[in-house]
This record gives structure tokens, sequence and C-alpha cells, in this order.
């Protein structure tokens, strides 16, 4: 009954398996390389509501039903809700709740919201207090300049070191393992999406394949004084380095025992001070390390500077890029850490550094 | 290990124990009728900060400290922390964890936040995820009028409808039994804190009593359509009830098995309200009901109009009311429901309706 491993990580000794997986991108995410792998594309950035708020939380309940049609489930299969975004008192993930009507409690970790919701329901599905849980966030380029920086009727200038908030959702379907319910509804096609790119997972990848949750690290947040707004990369990679650094230390193995470490967004300037700081610890994950925002767009011809950043971007390359590998067998192990800078529009007016936090998921292929 | 009861509650068979709760309030909260309770009152609303949120963050911070101390803990020993509070992306709480340096997860559910992070550490605790967990939560008036509707300089009126938010902040250690070392430490008085007040358990009480965490139900958000940011109550009674109904159902009993229903901060026209729509649901729980928000100031004496507010409001009246009265064996069985309105200004600006979410934990006395 203790599943604690080393100083800050929960390793599962049950099986906890991520069901399903779900990717509602804006158009820009559908214009980058990951377009076609999502599940659904949104040409509307506010998706038919009256504002970006209501918007990105649209994209958010989408993302949820998605999700959950995917593992062959109903919304009264799902015992907990665990969800989060960047919006002032998360209204985006309350609105979507409001709707979706699953027992819910709010997570928060910024940008890394996506680990801590996965984790929190990873937690609840091994412990036996649901048999389904969602983990899920969003984010949503427009309402987050609004919230952070300036409204974009602004036309405000943006430096390379500047990230470009990603517009999308993510959810997860977790449970203890694929009920012989769900493996029907898979094999008979309904549990299929109409119009889902290639990011679903198909029947065959279903049948024959698992992804499990084997444990996970609780990020410490990380502060080494920066206060630049536009370059949250350099803000968050020291969270990044303290969670990997720590998941290895606890769960005992080697940067290489990982196909890829994936961290949230930091970007490009974040990504080279994260290689830099586990350098200067004796770690090298050069050679398996990938930055999920540098991923979702091609910042050349997208005009998206120094990468993608948001709730939604680690989230949603889980979901297109990182778990389809897992399923199709291309990858056997990931360390995902989504990363999160904890600021707000009022810390930074008034001069606060920004502290950072990360959270690791350890995902695995299991073949049964 | 399936602990999964009714349709959303969880009941923990193993003993999950409340071993220490710390109340850090201000000046208003201290001239209030539980003020001599209270284990330290900060006269300064900005706790030597710059700024109000900073202040906040004080409060909070000193309450994980003097909850920790309180347990015979050091820092270390805590190996998970779930906080929220009232402000946009949680600073509050962000930047009191920075300094606390306990690996952490942010909760979010507004004025329920208490119910959200002492469930989600009882669940962590029982699972054997940690030893040790932390619980705690914030809010201010002035960061909360500043951040949902007027500066205070600006002076604005406040109809009958509305509540004070509640200066100060509440945090709790749970752990699976008391241990020696803290049986030993709080024998030997050095688990007590200089010049804290009569909530503070003593020696004797320590002794001769536990307090357990039963079981605890996950809110579903209600939304009835209100939209009145001044008339909070109404917005949330329609959650509580949901909550409350829910849990007595799960857990299949009747309210007189408890001594105490006590909801967050409905003020006087959400008690109502309540009673009556249990009353509609053929449930009585006049007899044994308590409203957190009407217990927390003298609202003649203090023109705090319909009672307190704040995630603070039922985390102190739980840390200086609700579990003495546990401690010293007046009352057994106590289900404490905070409930919480999930606006912003921003939602409520663009004239969205307020939703309400409410979650539930069971205390219990324990005698060995």
């Amino acid at each position: 009954m203790d599943y604690m491993a080393g100083k800050q990580s929960i390793r599962f000794k049950k099986p906890v398996c991520l069901l399903a997986a779900s990717s509602v991108a804006g158009k820009k995410e559908g214009e980058g390389p990951l377009g076609e792998k999502m599940d659904l594309l949104v040409e509307d950035p506010m998706y038919g509501q009256a504002n970006w708020e209501a918007g990105e939380s649209q994209f958010l309940r989408e993302a949820g039903e998605i999700a959950i049609r995917k593992a062959g489930l109903s919304m009264e299969d799902i015992r907990l809700a665990f969800s989060g975004d960047l919006l002032g008192q998360m209204i985006s993930s309350s609105f979507a709740m409001r709707s979706l009507q699953i027992p819910f409690y709010g997570v928060y970790g910024a940008c890394a919201s996506s680990g801590a919701a996965i984790s929190a329901a990873a937690m609840a599905v091994h412990a036996g207090y649901a048999d389904h849980a969602l983990a899920a966030c969003s984010s949503h380029f427009a309402s987050a300049e609004k919230e952070f920086r300036f409204p974009l009727g602004y036309g405000n200038q943006r430096p390379k070191s500047a990230t470009w908030t990603v517009t999308g959702a993510g959810a997860y379907v977790l449970g203890t393992v694929i009920s012989d319910k769900n493996r029907r509804k898979n094999e008979a096609g309904k549990g299929r999406v109409p119009g889902a790119g290639n990011g679903e997972k198909t029947k065959s990848e279903t049948e024959k394949s698992y992804i499990l949750i084997k444990g996970c690290t609780t990020g410490v947040i990380k502060d080494y004084g920066m206060s630049d707004v536009y370059n949250m990369g350099a803000c968050m990679a020291p969270a990044a380095a303290d969670t990997i650094y720590q998941a290895l230390q606890d769960f005992q193995m080697e940067p290489e025992d990982f196909d890829c470490i994936a961290t949230g967004d930091l970007g490009e300037v974040g990504k080279d001070l994260l290689i830099s700081l586990l350098a200067d610890n004796h770690m090298d994950i050069s050679g398996v390390h990938m930055d999920c925002g540098m991923e979702i767009y091609d910042s050349d011809k997208q005009d998206t500077h120094a990468g993608g950043s948001g709730c939604a971007c680690s989230a949603l390359v889980l979901s297109a890029l990182i778990l389809p590998k897992l399923w199709r067998g291309e990858w056997k192990r990931v360390l995902f850490v989504p990363t999160g800078a904890l600021l707000s529009q009022v810390t930074a007016n008034e001069g606060e550094t920004i502290p950072g936090i990360a959270h690791a998921v350890w995902l695995e292929r299991s073949q049964q």
C-alpha cells in the first residue's frame, strides 16, 4: 500500500491504463506539422460562441466528449474529472464541466496542467476511487493574450523569445483496464468519432496494445529570478530540469531508458537551457529530448517565434504525436513532462519574478 | 481496493487522520466571534508585503508552517501539498508554495477549495502516496475585491445580499495515524506554536482522540441561471443542496447522523435557499445545519451584510470552531461542505451565469 518512490514520485504497481485521448485544435494548429493528426480542427476561433473564453471552453468540452466516445464509454461511466486551464478562476474548465456534469476537481499547474490532471486521474484510478477518470486541459491564443498580455486589437509586437499560445484542448480517459465492453465497442467501430483524424487509435491498435501510466513525479516550484513574460522558456527550464532529474533518481532510471523525454513548451530558448542545466548535474538528455512547443508549429513558416505554449500545446502533442507512436510500437517508454510558468498579469505588473513548475508522467506501452 | 460509494463519493476504509489544523486571520476576523480561537491574528492586511496579493500569499505560507509545526513535523516530512485560492492563476498558492518547497498540485474550487484540497490530500494519504500531505487555502478581502469587483479606493457600495471576503488562510496536515514521534513532540509541548490561540488542540486532546476523514463527496457543477455577483449565496445553494443530498445517499446516512452539516459561505440568503431546496426533496437538515459564512463575523456589529465568504471563510471556521468541537468531544461527526461560485470577472462582465460547486468531507472523532 506504499507507492512512494524516492523523494517526490509515485510508482503505480497495478495497471492504470490510458484508454483514449483526444485532440481538438484551432486553424493555425491545423496548418502545423501535426495538423492532419488531430481528431478535430475548428476553423472558427470562437467555436460558434460569443467570446474567446466561451470559445475556449467549447474546445475543452468537445475534447472531453470525443475522448469519452473513443474510450467506448458514456458520460455516466466517468466518475471523476480533473481539468485545468490558464484563464483566471479556470473558467474554461468550469464552463466545460458544467456541460459534462461529471464530479469535478479543478487542478492548476499553468501549462503543466495536463501533467497535473493526468497524474491526479491516474492516482484516483489506481487507488480504486474511480473505474474511469477524465483528465483534460485547454488554452487559447486570443484568451491568453487578453489574460496575460494585451488584447489582440492592440497589435503588440512580440520578441523572438516569445512563444505562441496554442488554441485547442486535449482530454484523456484513464481506467484500470480496457474492459470487454470497450473492446466490443471498438471492434464494432462504434467508438469511432466521425471525421476524426489520424490521431485516433484504430481498431487493431486498441486490440494489440495498452498504454500504461507507470508513475508520476510531482513538481516542486523553482524560481531562478527571471521576470520576462516574453521569455517563459527560461522561467520554466529550471523546474523542468529539477523534475526530470528527480524523476530519473526516484525511478532509478537513466535518460536512455526512455525513448523520449518530452517537455511541455520550453521552446528554443528554454530547451537549450534545460539541456545545459542537466549537463551541469552530469545528466545528458540531449539524445532523447523533445519539446512539445517545438513540434506543434513550423516556426519559420508560421511566425511563431520560439514555439508553441499553453496547456493545449503539450496536450495536443501528447494526443497527436506521442501516444500514437506508443500505440504503434515505435516507442516503448516516454517521460511526459509538461512545464508551467506560475505567473499572473498582476504578479508580472507588480514586478514579481516568474516561478515555474513541471510534473512528470511515465507512459509505457504494454502488449497483452 | 474499491472505495467508491454510491454515485459520487469515496469511503475511506483505512484511517486517514487530520493531524493538525491552523488558522491565520486578519484584523476584522479577529474582532469577530471566533477571533480568540485563531492561531494567529495579523493586524497588517498586507502582512508586511508590498501588495495585497503578496500579503495574502504570506497568510497562506504562515498557515502552512503553523499546521506543520503543530503536527510535530518538519517541511521535509510533507510529501505532497494541495492548495487553492481565488486569485487569477492561483498566485497566492503558487507563491506560498514557492517558499515551502513541497511537491505541489494546485486545486481549484473557488470558495470550495478547502474541500477540494482536503479531499485530494485525504485520497493521496489513504492510497499510500504520501505519509503526510498538506491541504491549504487562502482568501483576502482586498485582493478579492480587486480581482472580482472594484478596487477598494473606488468606494463601491454593497447591497445587503453581498458577503464579505474573509482575510486569512487555513492549512491542514493529514497522515495515516498520529505517529509516536508526533505524540512525543506534542507531549513535550514542542509542537505548540508560541502565541497560538485556543483553536490549537492541547496536549490532552491530542492524546485522547483523533479526527478521521471517513469519506468525501466530489461536487458536480450546478447552475440555476443566477448572474448577480452580489448574491453568491443564491448561486451556490443549488450546488450545496446537490452535494449534501448525494453525500447522504452515497453514505446511506440521515441528516441527524451528523452533529453538524456545515456549508461554506452561503450567508443568510443562501442558507434559506439551501434548506428550502432540500425540503423540496424531502430532506430536512434545518436541525443540524450551520453556515460558516454566518459564524465568522457578527454581521450586525461588523457591517458584513449577508456574512463571510472566500476560501478562508470555511477554512478558518473549520480550524477554529468545528475541529476543536470534535477534538473536545462536543461533536462526534461532521459533514463539512464548502461551497464555491465558479465565476471570474470576465464571465461576469460578459453576462454569463454563475455556476456553483460544493465538495463534502466527512469528519469523525475517533477515540483510541
